[in-house]
C-alpha cells in the first residue's frame, strides 16, 4: 500500500496553481484520512452476517445502523432530533477501532482497557485532520460515547439492535458459541431504552424467544 | 439463514400486547428490510482496498462515501444543500445491486442491461418497506440516478471520487488489468466537475501523475 500522506505528497506543487495555497494543505489531510479510514474494513467485528458466511467488519456495520437511522425514525425516543447529527455520530463511532481493535461486549478482560486504548486511537486518527474537522469529528465521536444527548442515545440504540437483530436471525450461534446469558444480553440492550423504546419492547420479547428456542442461555 | 419474513412472524402475537395492531405489520416489513440489506455486504466491487488484500463491498463503499459527505463538504459545488439528504441518497444507492450486481463501469457489455436489471431490482427491494417508506427509498434512489438536484450532483461526484482515490492508492493495480485508458477514467469522472469542482481539478492533476506513473494507460 502506498502510504496515504504520500499521496498527494508529488503533486501539491501542481495543485497550486488550481486552489488556494492555504487550501492544500488542508486537503492534503482530508485525503490522508479518508484513505486512512479504509482501514476500518479490516476490523472484524463478533457479529456474523445473516448468511453465517463471515464475520462483519465496522465499515458495514457502520453503514447499516446508519440506514437504520431513517428506517426507524419514527421509534426514537426524540421525535425532535438532529437526524443528519445521528448519522453523522454513527459513521464516525468506530474509527477509534482502527487502533484499538473491535472489543467483544462481553468480554470483560479486554473491556478493561478499552476505554484507554480508544482514548489513545481517537487522539491519533482524528489529528489526521485539519484542526476544525479534527475537532467537530473527536465531538461527535464523544457524544457518542457519553450518551447524554438525545441524539447519541439513538445512536447508541441502534447500535445495540443490529448486532442484535443479526444474533437472533442467525440462531444465536455467536451467542452460543460463548455461553452468553439473557442476563447479559438485556444489560447489553439496556440504551435502547433510553434511545428507543418501543423497539426495546421488541427485543425484550425476542430475547425470551431467543432463550425458549435455545440461541441463548437461560 | 432464517427466512427474515419468519424472524417476526413468530412473535407477532405478543407483540401485540406492548404495541398498537397496526405497526405489527409495518415494524415487521422495516426488520425484514434491515435483515434484506445485509446482503449488500456480499456483493463485491471492482475497487480493490488500499493494502490491495481484496476487493471492497458495496456496504463498506456506502459507509466510505456517507462520511466524505461532511469530510469533503466545503467542496461542494452548491453549499446551500440538504446534506442530510446526500448521506441517505448515498446510504441507498447501490441497494439495487443486491439483486442486479455491480456493473463495472467500464464493461460495455453488461452496462447494456443495467437499466433494465436495476429497475427491477428497485421494484422488488423497496416493496418490502411499508408503503410511505418504499416511496422515500425509491425517490433517494431515483434521485441519485437522474442526477439533477443539487444533492444528487454532489452524492454523484463522491461515488466517483473514492474509487477513484483507491485505484491511484493502488497504483491503478484494477486499471492496469484491465486496460485502462485516461479518458476513460476522465469521461467516468465528469460528475465531479458539476459536483465538486474543486475535487475534479485534483482528480484532473492525479490522472495526469497517473498516466505519467504508468498506473493509467495514456
Amino acid at each position: 500500500m502506498m502510504n496515504p500522506s504520500k499521496v498527494m505528497e508529488s503533486i501539491s506543487i501542481k495543485l497550486n496553481q488550481k486552489l488556494i495555497p492555504d487550501q492544500i494543505q488542508r486537503l492534503q489531510q482530508q485525503i490522508e484520512f479518508m484513505l486512512e479510514i479504509d482501514k476500518l474494513k479490516h476490523i472484524l467485528r463478533r457479529t456474523i452476517l445473516t448468511d453465517r458466511s463471515r464475520e462483519e467488519n465496522s465499515a458495514e456495520h457502520s453503514w447499516h445502523i446508519a440506514i437504520a437511522v431513517f428506517l426507524f425514525s419514527e421509534y426514537a425516543q426524540d421525535q425532535n432530533i438532529d437526524w443528519y447529527r445521528v448519522i453523522k455520530i454513527l459513521l464516525v463511532h468506530d474509527l477509534v477501532e482502527i487502533d484499538a481493535g473491535d472489543t467483544y461486549c462481553y468480554d470483560h478482560q479486554s473491556r478493561k482497557d478499552q476505554a484507554q486504548r480508544e482514548q489513545k486511537a481517537a487522539e491519533r486518527i482524528f489529528k489526521i485532520l485539519p484542526l476544525d474537522q479534527s475537532r467537530s469529528f473527536r465531538e461527535l465521536w464523544d457524544e457518542f460515547e457519553n450518551r447524554k444527548t438525545p441524539e447519541s442515545k439513538y445512536a447508541n440504540a441502534l447500535d445495540r439492535f443490529q448486532p442484535f437483530l443479526q444474533n437472533y436471525a442467525t440462531k444465536g450461534q455467536i451467542w452460543r458459541e460463548n455461553n452468553i446469558t439473557r442476563r447479559q444480553v438485556k444489560d447489553r440492550m439496556q440504551p435502547m431504552f433510553d434511545g428507543a423504546p418501543l423497539l426495546w419492547n421488541l427485543v425484550e420479547l425476542l430475547i425470551d424467544d431467543a432463550v425458549q428456542k435455545k440461541y441463548l442461555a437461560g
